[in-house]
């Protein structure tokens, strides 16, 4: 690898550590470039703009979210048992991916959501993509059967979603014990219900 | 009132807004100060420190969450009718009280949820009070026959604070119109299971 790309992943890596503690508006390039050892001019060769770096962390922080939640999965059988191992990981996310502090895309959430510009866009398509490989994933347990057939895969997801959510808030906010217990057992209710319209 | 009184709470109706915005950690005291037309020393006569107003902010925010979401439920009857009524105002928080922006309450858990003091120790304070509501409004519910007996109130608010996020991330950050007809369909089957233990 050339030294500008270990370098700009070097970055990218602070960059998301950040991220996950202080938010994307929190990325500075001051205290980033002295984190990396660079100047900030040194730093700006790599990212033009405070938003060019926020837009370039968030892809960064998809890929590791790739690697870490959606991508082991594969090993696991289709359907449900791979439907839930995503929803494990990501009940584990960032930390299962060695980062500290919390979600950098729920955090981002709330700074973006009525920001508009390439940084809010750029969310939107993860969130978006990360909607498709869960109603693919929902879709498939339905064919196998693990899921009742009249579920419709947005509103299943639209609940995963909540119960990520909720996780975060009663396991990092509340700091309550009983938290993993409640995420998972309405999980299981979720996929006996399935996610159906009405 | 007195003039004292009256410029307090000119200052914190000021900081709700700008939280509802920029979150707490928005909350600085020069341009809070600008806006409501008092130098920075004049608003420190009213809080000593950023953190002394955010505290403050956070307890107005939390008497407007009462007027607007808790109280108008007492009108209705008892039971479920009282539990989906704060449930349907909570969607509606905090524009239903005429604020700008989205829950500062949801923003101020990102900013505040590794970050021990006052401000956190606050705000755990609130939801607590707020959980113990929602958990009074359940087994009233349960007490009503509205809600299965094996309903257990802890897993049940777990549920509903899911699917407040879920709400605030579909309809403020995707914009998705599908967003409150599957805050709804997620309620009502809530509400058919009760969120028992297992």
């Amino acid at each position: 690898m050339a030294k500008g790309s270990r370098t700009r992943i070097r970055i990218l890596s602070a960059a998301v550590e950040t991220a996950c503690l202080n938010g994307f508006n929190g990325l500075n390039l001051q205290p980033l470039a002295e984190r990396v050892g660079l100047t900030k001019s040194g730093l700006y060769a790599h990212f033009g703009s405070k938003e060019a770096l926020q837009v370039a962390a968030l892809d960064h922080a998809a890929a590791l979210f790739q690697e870490s939640v959606v991508a082991p999965a594969k090993a696991v059988p289709a359907g449900l048992p791979r439907l839930a191992g995503v929803f494990e990981r990501w009940l584990e996310w960032p930390a299962g991916a060695g980062l500290p502090g919390h979600c950098p895309f729920f955090a981002a959430v709330v700074e973006f959501d009525d920001q508009d510009g390439p940084v809010r866009d750029r969310l939107l398509r993860l969130f978006r993509d990360f909607r498709e490989v869960l109603e693919q994933l929902i879709a498939s347990a339905v064919r196998h059967g693990h899921l009742p057939p009249g579920t419709v895969p947005g509103q299943t997801v639209h609940e995963l979603v909540a119960l990520r959510y909720a996780h975060h808030w009663g396991r990092d906010f509340m700091r309550d014990p009983a938290t993993l217990a409640r995420t998972r057992v309405a999980f299981a209710a979720l996929i006996r219900r399935g996610g159906s319209a009405a």
